[in-house]
């Protein structure tokens, strides 16, 4: 039987402020490379690793969400690609690629397939986007748009944290729709790529505006109608003033509530009654019969070059503490990966 | 042709703060007892006049609401009910009785008749209800409950605000609904008038918990599915850590928000994402085609005993100013009406 070194990142301890790169460290266990006969287990290499933002909940000491917290000293898990090796589940086979839960180590023995699913390596469309684009971010940004927003041809819509895993989506699931639409993002740099890659209408650094509302109006003189939000905060304050009668607010990942409670305060709720807003939280996880749609529109736009997606790749299960740090600073540029090995 | 004295309340400023009674004053103008020739308008005599919370966005120099601000020197406007003296206007005749937009004065003109309409005197309902239980506020309830709260048998309801105009027909629906309905109020008598006149399951005077959250937690234990927002502010804030999966927040006047900026801020809107809760602001005005059978629905059970509705009812114009500002201090018990004249 063989056995095998397998490096993994664990957490140390649960996090209370922002997370540290401290808060987590490398391990090397042994794994056996063999799913043990009667488990209905299944053994994977891992591939890609996703770094997103809702995984910070499950560093927190708190069981009331709708996710446990991680274990110290344990793997953290989170979503990935990764290639079965050998399995006692007659539905995965060695050399079937799945993308879903797994943890952060090199080999994984997988027990819970409940949001994993098998898929077909395609050359035209990069394995690791099923973290991303064709993933839980990219199933978001469809959830977001089409289920919660209610989009109608010619809305007005902003997207803030507009070129992350989400945001880059939703902007341009929105132009295909006939939409008008704005990002904000935190550099120079991100502003140019919603621009001229991404293909919204307008971009802008949030942090080179004194005044939010004014950059709003600014943006949408006539106001917004669909505000999908990534962030919270400020920028949520902001749009509450600019959005249109009717206006709806998907509220996705809150990045700046990721701190479990807004320090600043939202000012602004006043603006839901005259104005008639709707705002609304969500999970992609309970629209899961939506997801073969959602494969389908996406692959078949990516396909023909109507739809691109922005990966930020980091090589080397070492760096994988420092790149999901990094999400909560914004240094990431796109969706935030971590390559393990590339087969 | 006959000429009255007509007594008025104006407003006589623009007001930032809360409204005071000074900010208004007692004027007596003269009027002909007679509608124009030519005008298509209708001359009436004022019965009864309704404060109401949302005036108060009308006493603001702010002209981006979805209503005008009142005009200085000029009589304050809001919901009444009226008896028709004289009329250029084939649809009314002298001697119906209407309720809709008029002024605070005795005798008023009336050339608009969007949201007004003819009432039927009916002995078995006093002629004042239909600016409470069968006018604006019982609609708001009705609207609010059924179209944006979408409830359920056996759900659990929190009513903010829960004797007011709008809080006590939401409980009762709710209640007639099947619901497990707690409301909150100010006072102990306001809460004895819940449990035991209103038929609430539970109410607490809030102004004696010094932790909201824990009083929610202990009239629901299970969490709560349907908020009906009457004051935003702190309750909102604490109910938003109450809310359980799918929940639904119907915000509807938000007196504690009538600063028109909420001082403390909400902080724990983070709950959205995790629970999956939606937040509606809404205004009666956009569910007009629902009217008559809100009418029918709310008459039927009020005749059958199955609906109570309790009154402030202060007796004269020159007690107006008082009446309204005690709106925003939570004087009133019940729907704050005034008593212009009985007929």
């Amino acid at each position: 039987m063989a056995t095998a070194e397998n490096k993994q990142v664990v957490l140390k301890r649960y996090v209370e402020g922002a997370p540290k790169v401290t808060d987590m460290e490398m391990k090397i266990g042994k794994i056996e490379l063999k799913a043990p006969k009667g488990s209905g287990a299944f053994l994977v290499k891992n591939l890609y690793l996703s770094c997103d933002p809702y995984m910070r909940g499950r560093m927190r000491n708190f069981h009331g969400s709708y996710i446990p917290p991680f274990l110290p000293a344990q793997p953290i898990e989170g979503f990935g690609v990764a290639k079965v090796l050998d399995s006692d589940n007659p539905n995965f086979k060695p050399g079937d690629f799945i993308s879903g839960i797994t943890g952060w180590e090199e080999y994984s023995l997988i027990h819970d397939t409940s949001q994993l699913r098998k898929i077909q390596p395609d050359d035209s469309i990069p394995l690791s986007y099923h973290v991303g684009l064709l993933g839980m971010p990219g199933f978001t940004a469809y959830v977001g748009f089409y289920e919660i927003c209610s989009p109608e041809k010619g809305e007005h819509v902003f997207v803030s944290a507009a070129s992350g895993a989400v945001g880059q989506l939703v902007g341009q699931l929105a132009k295909l729709h006939g939409c008008y639409v704005v990002g904000s993002a935190g550099s120079s740099q991100k502003v140019d790529l919603l621009k001229n890659k991404l293909g919204f209408d307008e971009a802008f650094n949030y942090k080179e505006e004194a005044d939010l509302d004014a950059a709003l109006k600014r943006y949408f003189p006539q106001g917004i109608d669909i505000y999908f939000d990534n962030v919270g905060g400020d920028m949520l304050d902001a749009a509450l003033l600019n959005m249109r009668d009717h206006g709806r607010i998907a509220v996705c990942g809150m990045v700046s509530l990721h701190s479990f409670s807004d320090p600043n305060g939202i000012h602004n709720l006043f603006c839901l009654v005259p104005k008639r807003i709707k705002m609304q939280g969500f999970l992609q996880s309970d629209y899961l019969h939506k997801f073969p749609l959602f494969l389908e529109h996406v692959t078949e736009n990516y396909k023909q070059g109507k739809i691109v997606y922005i990966e930020d790749m980091n090589e080397g299960l070492e760096n994988a503490p420092a790149a999901f740090v990094g999400l909560f600073s914004g240094k990431n540029i796109g969706k935030q990966v971590i390559c393990v090995a590339r087969e």
